[in-house]
């Protein structure tokens, strides 16, 4: 009998409503409701929270991530929400639509950090009427890109009546006084709000492992092999609470993403099960969207090459998404990243009203497989009229950078 | 001095009205209606059709392809069209135009051939308001593809109400008795019609490179190396004119694409220069779209494999181009082939109303490096909700194909 503890979404009807059916058919038992307050490796036992031991063979691991809070005062506020999981965005469109009926409304959404969920969230706040702005340490938005792409996006934001303030750090939160609502008090000035979200980023959920002494690695991540097995073979590690490999930064990294937490998913079921399988990593592939605008990466930036050793050289061009004839304006940024040494692509980014995220696509698979500048550029694409030029972007990008080599 | 001579476009004044300016900045001659008659390797000079001779130390061949049109009376009737180059684009709409404006419209248009060219003038003819018919030797429109995606092609044509016709071939072509348009006298039977368009391929025109003596290769294009230099030392060939090494099928073929000119060009343009530098080859990407429709392939399909001495497995799943629940109905088609000896992906294609392209563009770069299966099956892509599943359709079906290996 295998068991699946769901120790993070305990009381959250609606996301596990299906879940236990799908699982009886295949005879496994779906605990929900239940957490795990410690594991004894010794014993090859968990204990429940009610107190319940359950034996085990194999244990897996897969207790996901923590939000980061900033460690000042009333952050946990009424008003105050974080950004996990489903329920959380449960709570935060009930605590919007029961304020607006009340009287006095929700008018101001105040958004802290400037990451790509926190991107997706002045997207969905400007969607439900609300009087948006992002506060942010830095100066540009999403500091993983570009500033020539950065910029892009802060006009996005901007067109779409987002207030982008940089520079600012949040000191305490605080509620008003004789009135509902919400006062943020900054290194610089005081803000008032209804409700705030903290999207400063996470970390991994590693309780459990460290309490059981598995090994944690630099990035604060479960330690695991490309089996998905920690540093006790019984255990395993999955999804947003340990590390995976990087193949371009031939490292270990964190980058807690679903699609890589699938991924790692079914290599820890296919090992278990008793087929050997190692998962190959990642090249760094991401995307979002904000607004109409779509942004993209994959690999790595400028100053991480430098930081991992390499000598970049990069370029960034401006093309159309489709045939120029059709594109109606629209356009298309790419940047490249290249080893002056030894020729080979190290990252690309992309931004763009379309066509971004399948550029990125498309170089990851280049990425993925170690290839140089020089072939890039005279890779062999599907082109047709309607859907790009003689020459794609990718093709452009990987010339000019090649003349920097 | 460089000469350009335009050979085939002697008379089309908007084709090549900016060339000459932009040339001549750059100290080259560009000689518009004006043909080659014949080549004189001995003494490295051309005959033009005004009689003079022009001297050369290096000839570049690019003298593209000629229509194939069937051996039947009547192909060179008025309102019979080839398609070849922007002048037959203009003089089909210059007769459509100036029959609606007589007093008999022209109403019906018949199709020769259903390949993607002939796809593309189904959706053009519509679009002018043509009762269009396709009369077709097989089955299916673009017998290329798997003929689970030719039937959603014929479907896209009987929605947009282009009559489809197979197992029909053209004997003879007539003009009406006794009033305008012409009459296609076919295998099985008769049809009116008032404008015929012959989509049924094209070949290398090799005509002066057989004359000078060049060595044409088994597909009827000028053989060239991976410099573009044909077996003269001095004479290069470009476009499509001259055959490219497929790196799936590991032979040289034919294939007229632009974007495989373009990179021709280039590469004979930098050897000629002093650069040293290679063709590396194409993978068979294509596409095109038919109405609403993306189609799109790349590498070899499982009947080549055969014919190129792979063992084939194959495997065609349905997935949406965009996450489910963003995807509005519309669904994404994608067959891949594999080798089974090996893993390694030999071919892809898909269909669908979105997302075909961008997958045989990222599945064109897995091809050009030899990926196998199993690492497209975990292939790091950039994932987020709007543009996608957390396992992409590309994954799906690598895994799916795994099974038959």
């Amino acid at each position: 009998m295998t068991y699946y503890i769901g120790d993070v979404i305990k009381d959250e009807k609606m996301l596990i409503a299906r879940t236990p059916e799908t699982f009886e058919k295949t005879g496994v038992t779906v605990k929900t409701r239940t957490g795990v307050e410690e594991i004894d490796s010794e014993k090859g036992t968990v204990r429940l929270d009610n107190g319940k031991h359950l034996p085990y063979d194999v244990l897996v691991m897969a207790t996901g991530s923590k939000v980061f809070l900033p460690e000042i005062p009333g952050v946990h506020e009424e008003g105050v929400f974080k950004l996990k999981d489903l329920r959380d965005g449960i709570n935060i469109k009930t605590y919007i639509k029961e304020q607006q009926c009340g009287s006095d409304k929700c008018r101001k959404a105040i958004i802290l950090g400037a990451g790509f969920i926190a991107m997706e969230m002045c997207e969905a706040m400007r969607n439900l009427g609300l009087e948006t702005s992002v506060v942010y340490r830095g100066d540009l938005p999403i500091k993983q890109w570009d500033d020539e792409f950065s910029k892009i996006v802060l006009k996005t934001l901007t067109e779409n009546d987002v207030i982008f303030i940089p520079h600012k750090m949040p000191v305490a939160i605080e509620k008003r006084k004789n009135k509902p609502g919400l006062r943020l008090l900054t290194n610089d000035g005081e803000m008032d709000t209804d409700i705030i979200i903290i999207a400063m980023g996470v970390k991994a959920n590693t309780l459990l492992a460290e309490q059981v002494g598995l090994k944690i690695g630099n990035t604060g991540a479960i330690m695991v092999d490309y089996s998905q097995r920690t540093s006790r073979e019984e255990i395993y590690a999955v999804g947003d609470c340990c590390g995976v490999y990087h193949r371009i930064k031939q490292q270990w990294v964190h980058m807690p993403l679903g699609d890589i937490a699938n991924k790692q998913g079914r290599v820890a079921g296919a090992n278990i099960g008793g087929h050997a399988m190692t998962f190959p990593g990642i090249v760094g592939a991401q995307s979002f969207k904000v607004f109409d605008l779509e942004v993209a990466k994959s690999g790595i930036d400028e100053w991480e090459a430098e930081q991992f050793g390499f000598h970049p050289v990069s370029t960034i061009i401006w093309g159309t998404p489709s045939a120029r004839s059709m594109s109606k304006g629209k356009k298309l940024g790419l940047k490249m990243v290249a080893n002056k040494s030894t020729g080979k692509l190290l990252g690309a980014q992309a931004v763009g009203e379309g066509g971004a995220v399948t550029k990125i696509n498309t170089l990851s698979a280049c990425l993925w497989s170690g290839m140089n500048i020089d072939e890039i550029g005279y890779i062999d694409l599907a082109y047709s009229p309607p859907f790009g030029g003689a020459w794609d972007p990718i093709q452009i990008a990987a010339q000019e950078l090649r003349k920097k080599l």
